[in-house]
């Protein structure tokens, strides 16, 4: 079995190749996968705050300074200009671009954050033997925009999104004390039952990913979602950014159980 | 502000003394209090094992030797005959007298255990600024038999009845992270959500304790309670038995974050 490393750096070497793209669900499950966002010096400040202040939908697990390409924290040879899969590059909120590598829009001035992704939970819940229908189902997990309203900081602000999993009563309370390990992959659920109490009209409709169903002995569980500082980004319509494309994660050099805190 | 030690025995002596009697709810609220149950030694194998199998509603914190009268993990001095506010002596799974002292029934064949008390964990939740509507309101907690089957042992067996407090999606989140702190006082919940799925018909009808309302923002949440090895031993209708008269716990020496396993 090669090492996490190892494992990390090959994957890493075929999205920088071009040999690889697409969706890096289920690829590495042991490895902490992140989401990204990368944005103009003179916006970093205020989203360094921003997440700060909305550590559970956006919790950093590195930041670059300005123009450094490198997260030797996260994996070694990490280059964020090349080892994605798949990037979208926005102009004032509006997608212009997906391309597989990002060095032809670089800027010194630019500045990354790595945020934390539910795929390491997920990992962590699927140990434990715990249900996940999108995950049985080969789907994406259902995401909703909510009534919870971030805090601001400078022009980023907005709904915070979340995800659902349907489970069961034990389960659910399972997966509490799980995902509260986790506090660097979003932590525990912000919410469980009634969905109108986080101001989500129809379950069945999700706003990102794909619709689940829950059953008459489940309840929906509603944990913070990576999604959204992305939404929060495109909200601000900011001139420039670089984000993941959805699914086509960061695959770092660290196992999930690094990110546990007891 | 005095010991634990110097508090507890202090209580200790009131009831010995019989200055004092009754609920020993909000009495010493950082101290454990236990549940106690007492059998005669040819019972106390398999009692000992249906605790055993049923850790959630029946965690021991102390288990004495045939006809030993002391706890001294528990508390300097304590005397079970004597140390609790108000005892039942039950003969074929009936109350037979409700005295403050046991001296006069006593026998050298007797086994003793005390079984940790939802106090501990209410206490948390107190500190953690979650509204407990029961405590505000100056009732008893709710408490119902349900359709989970505690597992048997010899003549031991029956429904686990559950405690259930109401409380908000995010209080009952933060609820299930604190008391599964506490294995040895209940730990986290075994349900939330529909009471019908374990066989709870109507909330407004506790079978112990007094009912509390469910707001229409709140979800019911239940926990293993401490009346079930007691409804267990009733419904074993042994020859003879001893437990605390309902809230009349035998205080401890022990600070409830003693119990918190992490």
């Amino acid at each position: 079995m090669p090492s996490n490393q190892a494992s990390a750096s090959a994957l890493r070497a075929q999205f920088r190749s071009g040999v690889a793209s697409g969706h890096t669900s289920g690829l590495a499950p042991n490895l902490v996968q992140g989401n990204l966002v990368v944005l103009p010096a003179e916006y970093a400040q205020d989203f360094l705050i921003f997440c700060q202040r909305n550590p559970k939908p956006c919790p950093v697990l590195g930041v670059s300074a300005a123009g450094e390409t490198q997260f030797p924290q996260l994996g070694e040879g990490i280059d964020i200009r090349h080892d994605l899969a798949k990037y979208r590059v926005w102009k004032h909120g509006e997608v212009v671009e997906e391309p597989t590598d990002i060095a032809h829009v670089w800027r010194d001035d630019l500045v990354s954050f790595v945020i934390g992704c539910s795929f390491s939970f997920e990992s962590a819940l699927i140990d434990a033997q715990i249900p996940l229908r999108h995950v049985a189902q080969g789907r994406n997990v259902a995401m909703f925009k909510t009534s919870i309203q971030t805090i601001p900081s400078g022009p980023f602000q907005g709904p915070m999104v979340v995800s659902m999993r349907p489970l069961r009563a034990a389960d659910a309370i399972r997966a509490i004390q799980i995902t509260s390990r986790f506090p660097a992959v979003h932590g525990a659920p912000v919410h469980i039952g009634d969905p109108s109490l986080i101001g989500i009209e129809d379950l069945s409709r999700p706003d990102y990913g794909d619709a689940v169903e829950v059953m008459g002995d489940e309840l929906p569980v509603f944990w913070a979602c990576g999604v959204t500082p992305q939404a929060v980004v495109q909200a601000a319509r900011i001139p420039f950014s670089i984000t993941h494309a959805p699914g086509a994660m960061l695959i770092t050099d660290l196992s999930n159980q690094t990110l546990a805190s007891f």
